[in-house]
């Protein structure tokens, strides 16, 4: 009878150890410094490829003309099919993958770390190294991830944010300082803390002293949306894209910008510690984000002393010195801009640059990143919170 | 120019949405009524199966003898590529499903919605009824879900638990119960918010008024462990369970136990608006989680007024008696066991059950639940947490 039980708990925990019954599990990814080799059990398939965006590059062409992408490589059978390939010297950082069997592609059924963009998942790995040391989990003092339900009275519902807290926030009655966090066209309340590996960022920073300890919250800035998808439907109705570039309703984010102004805001001043000064807000968001954050700040001059715009600037028909000038009339403390010149929104960025330029607005401006993606935006918040509230 | 960045922006945002590039997006699951479609874009595939614990069952050879466990279909191959399959009249419930391509486990493209049990994804839907309303998200007056990293002096280092703080938590002074709830073999801190479905669960029956309002704390009760996997790695060194059912080291959780009553209930009383009486606390575990409830209790007669435990029971080599009578003793609120008997488990939770009638301690019975899952176990929170605090 022992030994039946026993055997019942270790079959169990079998179960949950072997995703292929019978078969031993694999190492994927199997990281020796910085190489890397990848594993997939599939002894059936005909050809199976590895996608990552730490592969060389090819050329491809788009609506848009020619880009340069990660080329996939053919991965090699051997033996009890299971399909190997080992890519040298990956650059240290945040590495994105996933394996494409005959065709379909599918994630690495060895690696439990994934990752969600939007409606797509990819696996990750991360190589330690002076990029990503930062993106690693801290040794300790850790903050708190939490995601919040609000009330949001401009859209009639409750909707979801993610509020990082810092390591020792309640421990005492220290008020800190909110940085307000806004993500990109497609992505959600989750995005900043997966994706951006920002409670890893921040706890890295404020544990080295780099930054100030503070609270970030990152809401979800998706007018069509109450929560990321996985947790609510959309919204019903057309997309805020589909309005054009040029509607009001995109850059004045629908109803969101009001929302971050009226609901989350108040939300946030009134549920935690924190200083309800214009010094001790800040406010920065990449891509639809950064258009977001150019729309709220001339809007609300009283309301952030830091102010970041990540893989944004102003779009053509904007015009720039009267969007410009509230902001410097009233002051700030920091206006930040991070955008690569191979980033497809670096003509906006330049008109955003080129009008602080003429209206002699101190800013910073940082480009030693590459184009519209994560591996962007990772880098620039590394380098944009140790800025804040100082 | 204007057009050309709409394009950029309207491209990147099809990017998001088209997983395959050109290709429309399907529906994956589609659910009308109790239909539900399944489609798969795989135009090199053989053969497409659908795996899902909805579909009817059939019995297989195992080393335990016959189990009845659900049969795959094999899907049928349409226009473009697109196979699909059509289950009639699936039961309202949570339901769990991958597809297996030329022998090959993948997730469904078209569906958002995965869950992690281990190390092992699967997508879901749910069909609202009777049995699944609760699981579904409430309509409003929803609970935060938190991350918390806290110290843990039994293990020497910083471990993760999953924290639910009700609707209204911290807008007033009020004090609130908690129950700790722990998760089984295999498992993690993001078991129960996530199959457990144990925010939704929770966040429904108090806006019934159907549970008291209380602090959800879901530690990560594997000893080998000091997060959730695609978090932190595995600690070296071997799994608890090798160490056998007899050993002291698992009834004990090796250094779990320890963590819990001196670490972590510490932690959440000195951080938390909670009521620091035994008659405010409440304990609850599955499989593992119920070996660790039996074993604590009695050595913190103290402690706990609500005891819960889920597809566990008292293993041949305990001594049941010794283990009750300091429970008894010291007295008790509710002494509540769920197991069906058709439960692995089943032998153990009889030895409880027995025992509870022999010492004459007042109990709950609950077996109207199937198998050793989480079918059994969403079910068991529905039931129990409407008679904690009472």
């Amino acid at each position: 009878m022992k030994r039946t039980i026993l055997s019942l708990l270790t079959l169990l925990f079998a179960i949950n150890l072997f995703a292929q019954f019978g078969a031993p599990p694999l190492v994927s990814p199997e990281i020796n410094g910085t190489d890397v080799t990848f594993r997939l059990r599939a002894p059936k398939a005909i050809k199976v490829e590895l996608n990552g965006d730490f592969l060389p590059k090819k050329e491809i062409e788009t609506p848009m003309g020619k880009m340069s992408v990660p080329a996939p490589v053919e991965m090699v059978e051997g033996e009890g099919g299971v399909w190997e390939y080992t890519v040298k010297d990956v650059s240290p950082d945040y590495c994105s993958y996933t394996f494409t069997v005959d065709g379909q592609k599918m994630l690495d059924p060895s690696n439990v770390k994934t990752v969600r963009d939007g409606q797509n998942f990819t696996n990750y790995f991360i190589i330690a190294g002076e990029k990503s040391d930062l993106f690693l989990e801290a040794e300790a003092k850790k903050g708190t991830l939490s995601k919040v339900w609000y009330p949001s009275n401009a859209f009639g519902a409750e909707r979801r944010m993610s509020v990082y807290t810092p390591y020792g926030y309640g421990e005492s009655n220290k008020k800190y300082p909110v940085f307000y966090l806004q993500h990109g066209g497609g992505g959600d309340e989750d995005a900043w803390p997966t994706l951006g590996r920002a409670c890893q960022i921040l706890d890295n920073l404020i544990a080295q002293g780099k930054a100030e300890p503070m609270i970030v919250v990152m809401p979800n800035a998706d007018p069509n949306s109450l929560a990321a998808q996985d947790v609510m439907d959309k919204l019903p109705g057309p997309s805020i894209f589909s309005l054009g570039m040029e509607s009001e309703e995109l850059h004045s984010g629908g109803n969101y910008t009001k929302d971050l102004v009226e609901d989350i805001i108040p939300y946030v001043e009134s549920h935690y510690n924190v200083i309800k000064k214009k010094e001790s807000r800040a406010i920065a968001g990449l891509s639809m984000g950064g258009i977001y954050t150019l729309y709220t700040t001339p809007r609300h001059p009283e309301l952030f002393d830091y102010i970041g715009v990540l893989s944004m600037g102003f779009t053509p028909e904007r015009d720039v010195k009267a969007e410009l000038t509230p902001i410097k009339d009233a002051g700030y403390k920091l206006y930040w801009v991070g955008c690569g010149e191979t980033d497809m929104a670096w003509a906006n960025a330049e008109r955003l640059l080129k009008g602080l330029d003429e209206m002699d607005m101190e800013h910073i401006y940082f480009g030693e990143v590459g184009g519209h993606n994560w591996d962007t935006w990772r880098v620039c918040l590394k380098e944009l919170a140790p800025l804040l509230f100082k």
